[in-house]
C-alpha cells in the first residue's frame, strides 16, 4: 500500500519532510500547500507534486495523510481538522505551547479516533535508536542515569526567540522526549537552572541560552541534560545511558571522518553544523515509521501524549529555573 | 540539462548504478536492459523506467549515456559500440582483464572523441576524497608514503574467483587506483607478495586470498597495500597518507556509531559489512561526477587511461608476486 | 634543598604517599608512623625508612614536614599540632567532616603562619592539568559550562561509609574541587539530587549511591556533576569545559589500550578499576607541588580555605538533595 | 633475592638502564663505569652508587649482572667478557653489526652456558605485550599477517648514521624483532623497498630515510613495515595483527589525551615525541624480565638468537633494497 501525502507548510522543515515523503518507496507526495506562492511552487517543481489550499487537501479524496510543518501556533487546530476529516496526521513539535491547549486537541483526536504522530525526530537516529535497542536489549542491565548533550552551533534569530516559547520549549524539549524515551520510567521531578552566557539580547527577550537540568523517576533513575546556543565545534549530541551492568552512548556525527596530524596535533574536523545534514537519516526514518504506523498499524511513538509530556517537563523546568527549587509533576 | 541514462545490466552493481542516477536530480533513468527479463523488469517497476534491449539502447534518441553494468567480458565491446553511437559512457571497472585490449579500446574512444569514465568508486568517497583534498590544500606537505588497507568482510564464491581475474585485478586494482589517486606520481616499480591463508579453495583455483604490495615513485614515494579475503568485523577500508609535513588518514565508517561498556571493555559495533552499504554516498557521488563531466565538461576522472594503469599495476604485481622480484614499468 | 618528611599513618593512602616522597629527588623519607607496628614496620622496610611515634616526629629536628595520612577524625588535631610544631603540612581529605572545625583548624595554621596543603589530587592529575592549561592558554575563550563525571567501580564497604560523612563529603567532594579548578569563579549555588540505585544497604545507612548536582556561579556559569558509586567498566573520570570559543575535555584512561576486533565488533579493555593505578602520577605530581611549594615557595594549591570551600559545597548539596530546593552559599 | 648490577656506559641509553635498576625492588645498582669521568660521576651520584672500571667491575665479587650501553663496536668483546666472568649479560642492541661476529659470540656464550638477553625493549612495552597476549590468548586465532608501522620524530645526527649502520640495522631492526615475536613463525623471504625523503644529506651518508618492508613466513603469513625518519605528530608506533577470526592493534601513546575543539575542529595533542618517554614502562619492564631470568630462571627473551635473526632480516632487507627482488633467508 502507498500513502498518499499533503505536506502542510513549505518552510524549511516542510522541505526536509517533503523530501523523507518523495523518497519513500511506500508514499507518494501529492500535494503541498503554503501560505506563500512562491514556497509551495518550487517544491511542488521539486518533486512533481501539486499546489493546493489546505482546504483543499482537507476535503480530498486522494490524499491519506498530512505532514503539518505550519507555524506552531495553528498545529493545534490543523490537527484537529485533519483528524476530523479522516486523515492520519504528522504534526512536527510542538502541538502548541500551551500545555491545555495540547490536552483539549489530543481530546479531539482520541474522541475521532484518529492517528497522531509528533515530529521529535531524535528517536528515529539511527545511533540513538541503537542506543535504546541496547537498553531493551538488557546490554547495560537496569537504567540508572541518563546523561543527554545538546548544544546548537548558534543562537537562533532573535524573532524566532520571541514565539519559540524559550529554550526549554524550543530546545530542551528534545531532551525532554530523549529522556522519557531512554529512562524507562516517567520523571517525576525536575530541577533546572538557566544562564544568559551566549548573548545578552537573549536575556532582554526574557529567554536564557545555557541551561543545566536534573529530571528523576519515581524510583530514583536520574536525567541530567546540558544545553547551550552555542558550539564553535559543530551540533553536539551525546547521550550516555548507565545501567546496573554498564553504559551505553551514542557518539557525536561528522560529514567526514579524517583525521590530520602535524606538528600542532591530530586534527579531526567539527562536526556537523547544521540539524538537517546531522539528522538526515532521522527525518526519513521518522516518516518510514509513520508509514508503518498508517499502513501495517505498527505502534505510533511518538504519539500525542508524547508531545504533551514532553511539553510539561519543559513547562516545570522553566517554572524551576525561575523560583529556585524542585518542581514535581 | 538532465542527462538522459540507460543502464546495461539489472544485476547487483547495476541496481546500485540505476539507483544512483534516479536519485540525482539532473538524471533521468530512461531505460535498462539484461539478459535476464525478470531483473530487468524488477529494476524497471522499482525506478519506473522502460525495459529496452542493448541494440535498442544503442539507436535510442532519447538517451544520452549509459552505464555499463554488464559482465566484464563485455566491457570492451559495449565502450566502443556506445562511444562510436555518440553516448557519453560510464563503464564498471575493469574494462577488460588484458591490458591489449584495453588499449584497443581506450584506441577507439579516442579517435571517436568519446567520453568514458571508470567506476573506480573510492575516489568519490567522502572520507577518501577529503583526504586527496586534504593533500591539495597542503595539509601534509609534500608526499611520502601512502598506507592503504583493504579487508573484505569475507572470499567470493568460487565461481567469481574463475573469472575475476584473481585478486590483484579484482580487488587490489582499486587500491592500485587510490595509491595513483594519492600519491601524486606515477609509480614505477611494483613488488608484491602472495599467499593463501583464508581458504585452500581459492590456491587450488590458482588465486591467492591474502596480499601484500609495495610500489614506487620515481622519486622513491612509496605505497604499502595490505589486503585480504576475510575480516570478521567487517569491511575494513583505511587510507593514510604521509608527507613532509604530517599526515591525513581516513577511518573505516560504520553504520551504527554507539559503544557499549560492561566488564569486559568498551565495545563499538563492527564496520559495515557490504561493499554496497559502505560506499553508499561514494557510488552516488560518482554518478554525479559523471553527470558533471557530460553536462558541464567537468574533466573526467577517472578515466579510460586510469583503467589502464589499475589494470597494468595488477599484472606488474601479480607477475612480481609469482617470480619473487620488483617488476618495474 | 632536600625536604625530610614524616608520614603520618600507614595506611592504603600512606604507603602511596610514602611512595611518592620515596620517588621524589627532593625529598627523603625519614620516618613513618601508625598505631599499628606491623603497618609502619612494613613501611619502614620497603623504604628504609625509620618507625617513629607521632610525638617523635611532632619534636623531631631532621624531620620538615608531615603528610597526614590516619583517620579523618584526627586531621584537624594533627594539623593544628605539627603547624605549631614547625612542620610544613600535606594532608590527605578533607581536614574535618564539619565546617565549623575546619575553619577553627584554619585559623590556627593562619595564625602560626604555616604551610597547608591539602589532598585533592585530581588537579595533579596531568590530563586535568592539561584541561586546566588550555582554559589558562585562552584555547577555549570565556568558561560557561563545565561538566564533570566521576564514577567508582564499586561501592566501598559499609564501614567506610558509616565513617565518610556520606556520598557527597567523601566522593563528590572530589568534583567540587575539580568544578571550583575549572569555573574560574566560585559557585554560589548548589542543586542536587541523590538516589539509592545501586545497593539498598547504602540507603539504609542513611546515604545515596546516585547523585547529580548543577552548581552555578554569580554569572551563571554552570557545573553539572554526575556521580555513581557503580561502573561496571572501570574507574569513569572524565572532564569537559565548554567556553565561548570551544572545548576542552579530558577522557578516560586504561592501563593498555589495544583493541581487539571480531565479529561482536570492536573490543578495548575496561579502564583503571582503582583511584591508586588510575592518579598513580596525580599522587608523585602532587607531591612534587608540595615539595615546591615548601622549597621554593610556590603557591599552595590547593591549600586549606580549598579544602574548607568544598566541604561546605557538599553541605549545601546535601542539603539541597533532601529539600528539593536550591541552596545559596 | 636481589641482583646487584654494574652498567658499562654512562650516555643517554645507559642512564635509562641505571634508572630501571635503580628504581627495581629486587636489584642493586652497585657501580657505573664510562670511559668519561663526568658522566660516570654524574650517574652514580644521582643514584648514589660507584664509579668503577669495567676491569673492576669484571671481576667485583659483589656483582651479578652487568647492562652493556658501550658503543656498539665493543658489544660483542664486552659479552664475551662479562659471561666468561660469570655474570649475567644485558646487552643493548645490536650484538654487533656484523653477522658473523655476533655469530661467534653467541658461540662463546653458549660454551660457557652464560646468561644473554639483547635490550629490545619493545617486546615489554604494556601495549604491544598486550597484542602479543591476546594472541596467545586465541583472541583472534591464526596470525595471518601483521602490518608495523614505526616513525621517528626526526632524523638522528649525520654522525650517528655512519655508524649505525643504516636504517635497517639500527631502526628497522625492531621491527623485526618485533615481526618475529607477533608473526608466531620465522620469516622466510624478506622484499625492501628504500628512499631518501627526509634529508638529502642521509642519501649522501649512503643510507636511506624511508623504507618498506614486506616479511613472509614459510606457511606464508605476512609482514608490512613502514618506516620513516620523519614524523611532525611525534613517535609513531603502531601495530596490528589480523588473524583468522579477527584483528588486535595497539595505538600510538600521548602524555596528555585531553582534546581541544573549536571552529577548526577536534584537536588532540602531538604523541610523545622520544622514545625514552614513549618507552619508559618498557625499559623498566625489560629489566624487570632480565631480574626475573636472572633470580628465577625465567626464560631469556629476546635472547642472543633473537638478536642474530633480527640482524639478518636487517641485512636481508639491504641486500633486497638494492637488488630490487626478494631475499630468501
Amino acid at each position: 500500500m502507498t500513502v498518499r501525502f499533503g505536506v502542510l507548510g513549505a518552510g524549511r522543515i516542510g522541505k526536509v519532510h517533503a523530501k523523507a515523503v518523495a523518497s519513500n518507496p511506500q508514499a507518494k507526495l501529492v500535494a503541498v500547500a503554503d501560505a506563500f506562492e512562491k514556497a509551495a511552487n518550487d517544491l511542488a517543481e521539486t518533486y512533481g507534486c501539486e499546489v493546493r489550499s489546505i482546504d483543499q487537501i482537507e476535503k480530498a479524496s486522494d490524499i491519506d495523510a498530512v505532514v503539518i510543518c505550519t507555524p506552531t501556533d495553528t498545529h493545534a487546530d490543523l490537527i484537529e481538522r485533519f483528524v476530523l476529516a479522516g486523515k492520519a496526521v504528522f504534526c512536527e513539535k510542538p502541538i502548541d505551547l500551551d500545555a491545555a491547549r495540547v490536552e483539549k486537541c489530543l481530546a479531539v483526536v482520541e474522541k475521532a479516533g484518529g492517528t497522531l504522530m509528533v515530529g521529535f525526530n531524535r528517536r528515529f537516529d539511527p545511533h540513538f535508536a541503537a542506543v535504546r535497542k541496547a537498553i531493551d536489549d538488557g546490554a547495560i542491565g537496569k537504567v540508572e542515569q541518563v546523561v543527554i548533550t545538546s548544544r546548537d552551533p548558534g543562537p537562533p534569530p532573535a524573532d524566532y526567540i520571541t514565539r519559540s516559547g524559550g529554550i526549554f520549549r524550543d530546545m530542551t524539549i528534545h531532551d525532554f522526549d530523549m529522556a522519557r524515551f531512554l529512562l524507562g520510567e516517567e520523571p517525576v521531578a525536575v530541577t533546572a537552572t538557566a544562564s544568559v552566557l551566549v548573548d545578552k539580547k537573549i536575556g532582554e527577550l526574557g529567554d536564557f541560552d545555557s541551561v543545566s537540568v536534573i529530571l528523576v523517576t519515581a524510583s530514583g533513575r536520574q536525567c541530567v541534560i546540558s544545553n547551550s546556543r552555542r558550539a564553535t565545534y559543530g551540533y553536539d549530541q551525546r547521550i550516555e545511558v548507565h545501567g546496573s551492568d554498564g553504559m551505553v552512548s551514542a557518539e557525536n556525527q561528522r560529514a567526514v571522518s579524517i583525521e590530520v596530524a602535524g606538528a600542532l596535533g591530530y586534527t579531526r574536523p567539527p562536526l556537523h553544523d547544521f540539524f538537517m545534514t546531522r539528522y538526515t537519516e532521522a527525518y526519513a526514518n521518522e516518516i518510514a515509521a509513520f508509514i508503518a504506523s498508517v499502513t501495517r498499524g505498527a505502534k505510533i511513538s511518538p504519539d500525542g501524549k508524547d508531545g504533551l509530556m514532553a511539553l510539561k517537563l519543559a513547562d516545570a523546568a522553566l517554572k524551576s529555573a525561575k523560583e529556585g527549587k524542585t518542581v514535581r509533576l
